[in-house]
């Protein structure tokens, strides 16, 4: 048995496809949908994932801003900025690059964003809708989690889902959106973590896995079982002399041998990550209709 | 073996002797808490809920308000008057009983609600919070659960918890306090519901079961493990002709067979109940100070 790759490239190219369609008809009406990201700082990821969320809004239609602002900036001179965005009825969407330098508190920050242009879906009122089964923007990387698994036609319904790791960009709020009283989701989900006594006793017994721990190979093929589906939300870089940069990409997940094992698995890279941008860009152009449209 | 039963009555006492040296406090610097009750229509179930929450406040001195509204109030009249108490500073805690009349959208009545007045901790702003590790207002049925179980000792950090339920009211905030990264929770959680395949799979791997779908006696002995801990927050009216009311109260859980299996049950009557209005207690408390101080 070889699993099926769940391919990013088709996924997201749909999505911009529909994005430009949609981007397109709002601009009909007026208006033009736009997206302002704040960069506090220099860390050279940030910087490599804020420039591919500006080349992605170009190809679809959205206008970006990038406001780049020096580590040196103060919490409460970056609170201020926000509640200005907040303000600013020429403004849709905003996003605030994380992570954030050590002095600021990103929770003080999330909750300073507008849920209204709330574009990462990461504010509080927004998790919480989520959770509670009625939607606004949903994060990224969880909505385009869903999204490839409904374009392979992976089934979810009555599913048993096993998430290993909790954090608040990807396991809480995949697990808010699995677990919901909808058709097409309805999963039995369960979150492990660092804490979690026996992970391979959880992930033995399910349908679907998703790593999204940060660990290199974590998930091994004698942790799931045949026929599973592995959903590998990991971009870890580990040295390799033999690559031209010096190192390589690879998930949480054990590829080569799971690879043998499953039915279906997400490339790392080019599985979850293209479908996280192409999430931004239907958040986008979601609030751009709902503030766009009272400007 | 026979299980030990955690009693609610006695932890509910702590809790109300906690909360009158508190609003003790409070009143000592100007402030009274208070809070105002709004139910609609009159579903006798809910009478007799807002009549137990009308008396414990009295007996820790909270002052409480109750606005008996007709069934026949509009959806528009209702959140005009949830935005009056929301804008009046004398007003420190607001709670709408549910369940609202079949015209009434409560999601939207939730969302009226001002996030820092919400004793419920149902508005998404707290339920956000609540998933993001940044609690402010906890639902009351699942703050009593964590807080039955720190009474009694019985240890969470890297238990297996399994949750049958996916209720916004219980089943959803209880996974999301469950899960976080915090000493005393860090607890592996699955979420079951009607849609789970095999229920019983997952419960005899639990250390903890939480029963919370309103079936009686669905939770059955053979389904757990011997010496695991099982909180029943079922409260089911089922016929009884030798009971002088002609129904008797039962919890989700067989509480006679599981008994003679578990470490420990909550009873039905008498377990998570008293806990839910004494966590209303504490939420009345923490809006008071804050909404109250600023008054």
């Amino acid at each position: 048995m070889t699993a099926t790759l769940l391919e990013g490239k088709p996924v997201a190219e749909k999505i911009e496809a529909e994005v430009t369609e949609e981007a397109a008809g709002l601009r009909a009406e007026g208006v033009t949908p736009n997206l302002t990201v704040v960069l506090v700082g220099d860390d050279p990821a940030s910087k490599v994932y804020v420039g591919s969320k500006e080349k992605a809004c170009k190809r679809v239609g959205i206008d970006s801003t990038t406001l780049r602002l020096p580590a040196s900036l103060s919490q409460g001179d970056l609170l201020r900025l926000i509640g200005d965005l907040n303000h600013n009825q020429a403004v849709h969407g905003i996003l605030v690059q994380l992570p954030l330098p050590p002095e600021i508190d990103p929770n003080a920050v999330l909750c300073a964003v507008d849920p209204a242009k709330d574009v990462d879906g990461f504010a509080p009122e927004n998790m919480g809708k989520l959770l509670l089964g009625f939607p606004y923007t949903v994060a990224c990387t969880p909505a385009g989690i869903a999204r490839m698994l409904d374009h392979y036609e992976v089934p979810l319904d009555g599913s048993n889902v096993v998430i290993i790791g909790r954090s608040n960009i990807v396991g809480k709020p995949l697990a808010a959106l699995l677990v919901q009283k909808t058709k097409g989701r309805n999963c039995t989900v369960t979150i492990c973590h660092s804490r979690t006594a026996d992970i391979a006793r959880h992930t033995r017994d399910a349908d679907i896995v998703v790593a999204a721990l940060g660990s290199p190979g974590f998930l091994r093929a004698d942790m799931v079982r045949p026929g599973c589906t592995v959903v590998d939300v990991g971009i870890n870089r580990v040295e390799d002399p033999a690559a031209k940069r010096g190192y390589r990409l690879v998930g949480d997940a054990d590829f080569d041998t799971i690879l043998k094992k499953a039915a279906f698995i997400t490339p790392v890279p080019g599985g979850v990550g293209p479908l996280t941008v192409g999430m931004l860009l239907k958040n986008t152009l979601k609030v751009a209709r709902c503030c766009g449209c009272k400007a």
